[in-house]
């Protein structure tokens, strides 16, 4: 019987994060404030983060501890296992080998858990009583709820009315691990009463949600606010799945040429692939590291770096970044998780630099290599997962074409168990192509007056 | 940092399956043929089933090889966590040890493909072509649907109406694995149609459904069927889980007195229990087996031993079982997979002989105990393993009344991922007790004209 998973013991897990800002050769540019333009320092984001998460946002240390109480919990579903994917590879009839680690195996589905965790727990040991964020379509949110639970934290959530009315089972997971949920735009805020008087039958929207959770935070000093990707302290939480994958090659007695993972705000791809650039910028590997976005928002392949706001309205700091303009309304795919239009301020710099690469795929194309997966290796993938897998099958296939094996990891980040839906569509050919025509994405960053960076 | 989980590596796999026939005292009683009702042998079941699944259905032979090609599939979510319920201790601050296996990691989130696995195995090797069962829920269609998938095998699902209608994501998620689902009555079976004809607007029934599948199997040479509980050869496949399990409480160092699993058909049950009975009736040992069962389907508890029909329209041989007569109609509880109007044969033997307990719990006692786990130990349960749950909060309690620490173990047989709308309910206010009056298991069992048994 061949060895098809690689699993390490609870010991195993890493005592470390790894903060990959103290390896980079260039640093990532500061944050200006939105108003001035000018660049701003820690203190601006005391108001809704506690101290110990803006330090590490900042950090130039090269290794931070994970916290025994962190890690305690972690233990309920870490070290998740790594996987070697016969039957995607036979399937493909690939000479490559195909590696994949498995987020799926936490309470909530994904890989958001690794940082709603230790969000949590800083936030509980600053006496901290409450947490807010927004959420789409629930993933995010369900990750902070089941950790706030663990630390007997209040937790509220500002779902946009559109996935709290079509995505029930979402809110009723929170309401399990005891958050609180509202419908954005709520009465529970002024932005949402606001909202709510002008356009009393809106949908909402994750830039309205997002005001309503940060103005809860704001405005009550018990309350801070929680993000589940872009920055940097969120990257750094997620290095525990890379930090765990390249110990599980080593125990495999490979190590890959080519590290995958699906990219929304960018705290996947860091997770995964952070540990393996470290090995580059350390130790000389060359390891390819490639980023997957869907084509219907392209901001790493297509966008531009230069400075933009994190949301739609233009209230956070403004931060370098690859975008495809704060005002893209990207195409509704089933996998929100990716549906962002810039990309985190380290993974940006990182791009820039030529250290990390990034692959576009269709949705259909995307659906298609899930339903592959799903009957070759057994688990049915989240359509943000199914993306990384769409990039593993494209370099498989290339491998194929050049008669050449490649190791190849990628980052499985959850499963599809509430995105049926999806594939219900997907079979019945409801999926369609988003291919964004040149024309449309001028026109998204014609509107940008934001600093350009040289 | 308390170590959590007990973990296995995918070589210790256990390589036998555990045939509890051969340390029985009592030997089960023989089927009889539901019109002679004289005994009948193996070659009855030849239409229906392979030949080695029938040997093993009658087997007395202590261990039973399992091929290495199940134990590959086996792998994709095998060895199976166990866990320490360190945050349920502390919620109900007892004496006691709790601990719990987890078999919510396999892809369609239950124990069930651990027998889908191999029967769609040994028929694919028999040269069978297409496997049929029904399904009401979707638990054990969606198993069989993986399981078939991996042998390139099609499985058709008759799945009762009002499931088909109203749980639409686990027939996609049937679809996803390849599998044709049928909403029950359907036209692709002479029953079906006859019905359809009659009650061009029923809702289906579990009856029903199996009668269709049946008849596919019947009347076509390369088809066979395949049931998800009840019988000898699931409950041999399903002790995989408590083989694992007894490797795992050594390996802690550790050994339960009280060992418990929800009861539906047997399976669940038999798959964590038989290991431990084994110790009890090999070894000596003292180990109580309790099976779960909900207050509204209380066939243990409440039910009659004698020989009953195994459906509802009395086709099936009869079988000595603790059962509330095949025309029992349990009250609709979202823990749909315990709700069978009897128990598996050799299940009921040995509670016959008090080799094993049987308690029952309220529906509403149950969901509180399931969101109490949610809380304290992250993972949130299917409705069927809330039922171990509450028996296991029941037990734990007691150690505190008593002032004794006790090692409890139970197997958490699935994740609650597609059964949200039962935590929905529940928080609602919508979740009813449902405590069955003696006149109304009476009048039940009045209408039983089975052979009784001494």
């Amino acid at each position: 019987m061949k060895n098809r998973k690689i699993t390490l013991e609870e010991k195993e897990i890493p005592e470390k994060w790894y903060n990959i800002v103290a390896d980079m050769p260039n640093k990532p540019l500061p944050p200006l404030h939105p108003g001035t333009k000018e660049p701003i320092g820690p203190d601006a984001l005391a108001p809704l983060f506690p101290e110990e998460l803006i330090k590490q946002e900042v950090s130039q240390e090269k290794w931070i501890d994970i916290p025994d109480e962190v890690r305690n919990i972690y233990s309920i579903w870490r070290p998740t296992p790594l996987y070697r994917a016969y039957g995607l590879e036979k399937a493909l009839d690939t000479p490559a080998k195909i590696y994949y680690k498995y987020e799926g195996t936490s309470p909530s589905g994904s890989h958001k858990p690794n940082t709603a965790v230790p969000q949590a727990y800083y936030n509980k040991k600053e006496g901290i009583k409450r947490i807010t964020t927004e959420t789409g379509a629930g993933q995010w949110g369900s990750a902070l709820a089941f950790a706030c639970n663990h630390f007997d934290m209040e937790c509220e959530v500002y779902m946009v009315r559109l996935s709290y009315d079509h995505k029930p089972y979402r809110k009723v997971m929170m309401n399990t691990w005891g958050a609180k949920v509202f419908p954005s735009p709520s009465n529970a805020t002024g932005a949402g009463r606001k909202i709510l008087e002008k356009y009393p039958d809106t949908t909402g929207s994750l830039g309205i949600a997002i005001s309503e959770a940060v103005e809860r935070a704001a405005t009550n000093a018990d309350t801070k606010y929680a993000l589940g990707s872009v920055l940097n302290h969120v990257k750094l939480h997620q290095t525990i799945i890379g930090q765990e994958a390249v110990a599980q090659m080593q125990k495999a007695g490979d190590m890959p040429d080519i590290v995958i993972a699906p990219f929304g705000g960018g705290s996947n791809f860091a997770g995964l692939a952070f540990p393996f650039l470290r090995l580059n910028l350390a130790e000389g590997r060359k390891i390819r590291c490639i980023a997957s976005e869907p084509t219907s928002c392209p901001k790493l392949t297509r966008g531009v770096f230069r400075y933009d706001f994190g949301d739609t309205v233009g209230m956070t700091p403004l931060l370098p970044m690859y975008t495809l303009g704060h005002n893209f309304v990207p195409a509704p795919i089933h996998a929100g998780g990716l549906r962002y239009h810039g990309a985190g301020v380290i993974v940006s710099q990182l791009l820039r630099d030529k250290l990390i690469e990034a692959l576009a795929h269709d949705n259909v194309e995307v659906f298609k290599a899930g339903v592959l997966f799903a009957r070759t290796e057994g688990i049915i993938p989240a359509p943000e997962a199914a993306h990384g897998i769409a990039t593993a099958i494209a370099e498989a296939k290339k491998c194929k074409e050049e008669g050449v094996s490649r190791t190849i990891l990628f980052n499985l980040c959850g499963h599809g168990n509430f995105d049926m839906k999806a594939y219900e569509d997907y079979f019945d050919g409801k999926i369609m192509q988003h291919e964004l025509s040149s024309e449309e994405i001028d026109a998204s960053l014609a509107q940008l007056d934001t600093p350009e960076i040289n």
